[in-house]
């Protein structure tokens, strides 16, 4: 039955297979995201992760962005999800007449970008996203509740992160107050490659789309305030009059208010006028999280409110406010960094080492044991001392020996990996033992 | 911002979507299943969905069946995995130097067949699956645990569920016995689909392969042995001398005696000669759970024992045994068929409702609960009466009633919505109420 020829085993570049005992880590990781959302109120959404190419594209006009994994089976046009926002605008368009809103639902779920594979850049990657729809209106407290859950998840994750929080409104209405209402999104783009290009390039190109060079610093300068919110509001509150502009304002402090009756922790949070977010569906309220001692991993959460969710597939206004943490990204920026939380190897609690003919034995312990406690029979056809070895550098905790003799006395040999101390005890009080430790 | 065009939303078909009460139910099966195969020592690994064609198709010779999801992006040929089990084999053929052997993983992930849409079929299903790995041996007590996994997983899914259990050497051994060694393959094909053609289409399709009659009853009421091993292998172990066979009854009363030592409930698995398995990959102990109250429902769990794993990858021989849960066909059956336990719609433990200007009391109370318990605010802009209505509907156990005369009192009403009572209390009295329940 062997076939002639072998296949050298490959996987395709750009995506993370972590070995399992990093994976258990991943998925403690996702455990601790998903009770976290749950315990703010919100339910689990799985989407499959193919849509129709006509709905999932239907923001390009059925153009694909040559990211996009797709491919044609039968008649149908098929493309799997780069994000999870497009699916929960399908989803919340499709059941709008039997979801009761404000919705608010989770999703942890693989998605997919066919990019160019580079360090740190994956083409399935793990969206970790919360989001909260309303009919018709939402209000700011929901804003902030999102606010609060970036703050919650992390300190869950026991990561030390900072939200920098801004308001689209400032500088729709900065620019509209400067005349440039119908480039806004044009400037936007450009004063949110700052940090990558620099100011000179930013003037540069600024000055190309027409935004004089005093009125370029202007912007430049407002967009470079940063700082806790009561400080920052109180210098900004007045550089314009203009509706959009205090709208913001008015949204910023209200969402302060917020935040201060939570009493959340001021060190998490920040008003940053430089954080616009690249997707022009935000409309109000924009956050990214970074972590302060590593801003070099750029930004690990990211959010904000959009006010129509899925007015390409339904005439009804369906506001939204929501958060996506890239959690593929995070973990392998964690791991190559050693930061990563305690990578312990095993998750057995016990292994049931037989000495000599005595697997039958083995098995009614295991019958006994597991019911309590993470267990195994260690059934290699190795050596004693190897095993013994093994079970060392796989940090399990306690092995039980299993020999000829202590089937006879009913005893059992129970070894702490930790101490080295050995007992010889019953199976409960080999139980007792270890359910106290 | 509002396009012009609105593009009814729709998702593919054959695509499972569960609302988010029922999702929660399926992701709880999920948790069990999960800390059930890491409770015997199996830890996780999560493989891509997508894997190179060549590497997928290694054993088609490159060949795409028509039921599989694939497509080219630039000058890769790309596949959407169709199980999980010919991942593993790349996975372990790929790190088979790090491995420590032998290799229990589960994995619990998405798998893709495009084929025709048909009730009860999915075209995006959720595997679980559990495997152990052996390098160049794999004693018989890892199908022993593999048989105990089974049992395990149902019971703590709360399901009645009976493991029809087989060793393909007896019928290997008997077909050559009667000398049809070279189309025993053929014949087993034919023999596992009895319950589907019946006796006389099955005995019509072995003559017209060549096998007479009179051996195509033997063959027929060697596959028809059902019951308790015991009581079976004394029926059939005097039936053949042949070399395979014997192996095959030797194997099963080992099995057997596995099972008796670790005080396997003999009510849950039988030996039953009608299990074959399509898959021509195993070689010896092979099982179907069914579920004997819904027979209907077909094979909800199969697996055995396979003597390479990965030959088309590696000349290192990896024999194996592992199971497999299809769990999106077998929780919609369990959906249709209003078996699913408790659809608990509601995953909080407490409702803050706002009557008056106090959200940022509320704010402040969701602080406090939220450390303890799962807690929202409803801040929706609707009656009274009618968030109460539908905290009723959404069973939301307690309902904590915030006015501005509470929050000047530091007492709130809190409200049982089992028995209708209503408490005034401090936050602390509160939670304590709320945590005794």
């Amino acid at each position: 039955m062997q076939p002639k020829k072998i296949i050298t085993p490959r996987k395709l570049s750009g995506f993370m297979e972590l070995p399992p005992y990093k994976q258990i880590v991943l998925d403690e990781m996702v455990d601790k995201i998903r009770k976290l959302y749950q315990s703010f109120g919100f339910m689990p959404l799985d989407t499959p992760i193919l849509e129709l190419s006509e709905i999932l594209l239907a923001k390009s006009g059925g153009n694909i962005d040559k990211e996009i994994y797709n491919f044609k089976k039968g008649d149908t046009n098929i493309c799997m999800r780069y994000d999870l926002t497009v699916p929960l605008a399908r989803y919340v368009a499709m059941n709008s007449d039997s979801i009761s809103f404000p919705f608010k639902r989770y999703q942890i779920g693989k998605a997919y970008r066919g990019e160019r594979a580079q360090k740190g850049r994956f083409r399935e990657f793990l969206q970790c996203d919360a989001d909260i729809v309303g009919l018709e209106d939402l209000p700011l407290v929901a804003d902030a509740e999102c606010l609060i859950l970036v703050n919650r998840v992390f300190d869950k994750l026991n990561l030390n992160v900072v939200n920098h929080i801004s308001n689209r409104n400032i500088l729709f209405g900065y620019c509209e107050d400067l005349g440039y209402k119908n480039i806004t999104e044009d400037i936007l783009i450009i004063l949110d490659k700052i940090a990558k290009i620099g100011i000179d390039n930013v003037n540069f190109e600024l000055n190309k789309l027409g935004v004089s060079q005093e009125n370029s610093q202007k912007l430049i300068y407002l967009t470079n305030m940063c700082g806790p919110f009561d400080f920052i509001l109180a210098k900004i509150s007045n550089i314009s009059n203009n509706v959009t502009f205090q709208k913001g304002i008015s949204e910023l402090k209200e969402i302060s208010n917020y935040l201060n009756s939570f009493n959340l922790n001021k060190d998490t949070y920040l008003l940053d006028l430089s954080v616009i977010r690249g997707q022009n569906y935000y409309t109000g309220t924009v956050f990214e999280a970074i972590m302060p001692l590593h801003p070099e991993f750029g930004t690990i959460c990211g959010g904000g409110r959009y006010d129509n969710l899925a007015g390409y597939y339904t005439d009804k206004k369906l506001p939204g406010v929501g958060l996506s943490i890239g959690l593929t990204r995070l973990f392998d920026l964690l791991d190559q960094n050693n930061l990563l939380p305690n990578l312990s190897p095993s998750i057995l609690d016990l292994q049931i080492i037989p000495l000599g003919n005595t697997i039958e034995e083995c098995l009614s312990l295991l019958n006994f044991f597991q019911r309590s406690l993470n267990c195994e029979i260690n059934y290699e056809n190795k050596s004693f001392k190897s095993k013994m070895k093994e079970a060392n550098k796989k940090q399990i905790p306690y092995i039980l020996i299993v020999g000829e003799n202590e089937v006879h006395l009913k005893k059992y040999s129970l070894k702490d990996m930790d101490t080295g101390e050995q007992f010889s005890l019953s199976k409960e009080d080999c139980l007792n033992k270890i359910l106290k430790k």
